[in-house]
């Protein structure tokens, strides 16, 4: 468990644009946005990814992010948005304590339009796919 | 509500990879992987959009997010992965029924390595995001 930045904006030791917060997490801006609004939602338990979040936390912040979701899309008239939970230095986690990024989707503003991503499926073997759901399913 | 290939799925109408469900939601293998394990989990209630979610589906699937990713990680000795949630087709959502993405990261797989994002912030002025922020906050 660590000591991020995170568990000292929870803490209320450092000052944020706080938007929401409830018993089990809480949502602000993020300080280096994406586009207009983008918020970060953030169980209070200090867990660095969501592998090793327990079920009652998960559930908790994912039950919130509707709500949040639609405040934002309120205020800033945003008509698309993504959610994004990052794991893993390789998998660009910059803070390591359990945070998803609610980012609005601006198509019409050139450089401010929110998350770019390439999408480039790779080639897979039907059975070997199957053998992986199989094994997947089997731990589940 | 619509009527996509994800609801034909849960039905059980369509072949997929199953690899998780119970009362709320499924999971399933991408048909179109961007890695070794991109699974898809996905509530059965028909909503399009996040924000169009029960807060009751959105909390049972959040809560399972962390147990699947487990499982997933496991079994393809992932150690880094991305949660992606897209809502709206300017945010690259193709089914129009809440999914969420549970993307593998393999920064040592070229070209088959995950998701691949660009991270531009915007220019925000400082005062402009407190204001932003205040009036989420008084929707929430």
């Amino acid at each position: 468990m660590s000591d991020s930045i995170f568990s000292r904006i929870i803490r209320g030791e450092v000052p944020c644009q706080k938007v929401y917060e409830d018993d089990m997490c809480i949502a602000i801006l993020d300080i280096n946005p994406l586009s207009e609004g983008h918020t970060l939602v953030i169980p209070k338990e200090p867990a660095e990814t969501l592998d090793q979040l327990s079920d009652e936390s998960a559930a908790a912040v994912g039950k919130v992010l509707p709500r949040i979701a639609r405040a934002i899309m309120k205020v800033t008239g945003a008509q698309a948005f993504n959610v994004l939970q990052n794991n893993g230095v390789a998998a660009s986690q910059l803070v390591p304590h359990v945070h998803f990024h609610i980012i609005p989707r601006f198509p019409d503003r050139n450089g401010q339009a929110g998350l770019n991503m390439e999408w480039e499926p790779i080639d897979q073997d039907p059975e070997q796919a199957a053998e992986l759901g199989r094994r997947i399913a089997r731990l589940l």
